[in-house]
């Protein structure tokens, strides 16, 4: 079975990533920064944040994998964004790009297309609104939060799966459109995800923290779809035995989501792990 | 009994708000910006931060209301929350001012007068001493937490009653002045607020969390002074059964007063609600 | 016994700094800062962060101590940093510097000499690469986190006694190298503590709020030594409290972490503190 060798592949990486304390650089925004930082450590992985264009470069270069989240960009920072990325490709250090917000303003999704035409990506992860603005795709955002009729669910996977599959075609990179349903394709195939908690859309950061876990586990493999598969299961299902721990209140549930981030263990993505080929 | 009517009013917001997720937008200090992200998802909306001037327009055409907070200020935020206030007037879209640690620096007082030539305002929400400042009054600022001789109680109510009531005719909005005894008027009528927990003074971000919950219900009803008097409400009583739902430990009630918003069944303010005319 | 006075003049620190609320100004980096606000009030002090070239130089004459953290520092705060630390040596507040992630990047170490070329300083805390680095030894910083070639125990104390013994000569200041041992001088003599957990690695900001508790204590004595060594023993004991709570989970860890330093009896120093001089 394909999937049932994904799900042995995603938990290597969830041990390995544990040995090799991979060092990730973030540009990344101020809301959800430190909650990026703890989920980067509970995982495994090192995080670096540095954003300042004088040492962007630097950083890179001693990096594993870089993460550019746009949540609270800035002209400063998007030009270090781009030195980032740049440097990163040069080097072949792997980039995940984070599109929060896109669509909302016409600084956000503009952005991301000057990231996109000047930086080659391992990764893009965003909701399902985010995705369709950076495909150029009529979205109705609404601020950082989907758009309740671009919620992806069973109903609608196949109008999903192209625009994500589309989106890792143009950009040749693997595309993670994540939701009640999480949608991954590298182009030639797609998987959906079905783990998770409703209540993962009732903390803030929770996308951000599944980009950042994307990113370490791209620090430590090229198979940047099986990168991908894995921080999404890893949040989902640390999500769920999060909600299963606790009775309510959402400061405990994102408490508790790190806490199982932080003690994970492989095998438990082979049991609770619900993926399959679309 | 008008103020029994203030807490049904109230009561019904703490519920509209969790149908109408309204997007608030926020400029905002890197303190307890992922606080103030939190406190707004877990009361029911769905928060937005964005300070680059090339996008605070466009995000106020989608917002139902904004929050300035100048706790860690500087020239560029304070243009950007100069246009952001200034488009928000001219859409309709209520604006909440957070004058955190005003009367401390020159820089402070100066942006805050400024932000007040500018902008209308819905809602001033400081503690004493910030409320002082902002009114041109003597204070003692000693920096972001209220100073000694400023603590409001019930021995100097009727000064303080004053403060309030003539910074609500001067700058033509709701003022809220919160401490031991919050304080909310617009100018007209003033009421006395005797909720809370002295623990909420032992964290950062409650005076920050209560503006913001206070802008989210502004987002939903042009009734300002209800929604002030929801946003301190919630926030208090919420403080309250923190409190008793442990023994001590200020990051325990830092989560727990989080998760009480979420929890919070609107029934609450009317069986804890203590709120007077005076 | 010298190391038994030392621990009863730590435990009058932290009962002292309770009544005297010092403000302790940051100038820190935006990952986190909400960590250091709030283990600054767990202990007693008053937290400012502020960054604004236009307001820090009036918020050093009301504070008691200034942290300067590069934690995720660029150009206008660095401008900043050097503002703040010249107004504090003319006005005699301590400057406290964390080169966080000193030696990844040339515009770090650069920064850190800067700072140093023109302030001067009551106590640098680092990890041993970044104290090796500030004292231009060849370190090998691999980001925000100690290399591990770079890690202090008791195997290599005596090397470390010279390098921390020698940064404090250098420097005329306090040098606090932390880790699994933590070394302190002040050039003439120089102290082993050995309380802590290795759970204090696996969270982000203990660095950090280690430092921000340094400069607290550093708020109310002239003594720096004395507040360094207390600053450290509060974080470390703490921690080791927090561990014995729980079973398990990073996120809870670190939330106990900051229960317990706002629980901190000061007799507990004395029962727990192990402290010896080289």
């Amino acid at each position: 079975m394909e999937t049932t060798k994904l799900l042995k592949n995603a938990a290597t990486l969830v041990a390995l990533v544990r040995e090799k304390t991979p060092l990730i650089h973030h540009l990344t925004n101020y809301v959800t920064v430190n909650d990026c930082a703890n989920i980067v450590l509970a995982c495994g992985g090192s995080p670096i944040m540095a954003d300042e264009i004088n040492e962007v470069e630097e950083v890179i270069a001693l990096a594993s994998a870089v993460i550019l989240n746009i949540g609270t960009l800035n002209q400063r920072t998007l030009e270090s964004m781009l030195a980032a990325g740049k440097k990163a490709n040069e080097l072949g250090v792997p980039v995940i790009l984070d599109p929060a917000g896109a669509g909302a303003t016409t600084f956000r999704t503009d952005s991301c297309h000057l990231l996109l035409e000047n930086v080659d990506l391992a990764v893009i992860r965003g909701n399902a609104s985010e995705i369709k603005a950076v495909g150029g795709l009529e979205a109705t955002t609404l601020g950082v939060d989907v758009a309740p009729e671009d919620l992806l669910s069973e109903a609608n996977l196949a109008s999903g799966k192209t625009i994500v599959q589309s989106l890792a075609h143009k950009f040749n990179c693997v595309v993670a459109m994540t939701g009640e349903v999480d949608l991954i394709s590298h182009g030639k195939k797609t998987y959906a995800l079905n783990n998770g908690h409703p209540w993962l859309a009732g903390i803030t950061g929770t996308g951000c923290m599944c980009s950042s876990l994307i990113g370490t586990y791209s620090g430590i493999t090229t198979n940047y779809l099986e990168a991908a598969l894995t921080g999404v299961m890893v949040l989902s299902i640390a999500g769920e035995i999060a909600a299963e721990e606790i009775k309510a209140g959402m400061a405990t549930f994102r408490t508790k989501l790190i806490d199982q981030v932080s003690l994970l263990e492989p095998q438990v993505l082979l049991e609770r792990g619900k993926i399959r080929e679309l």
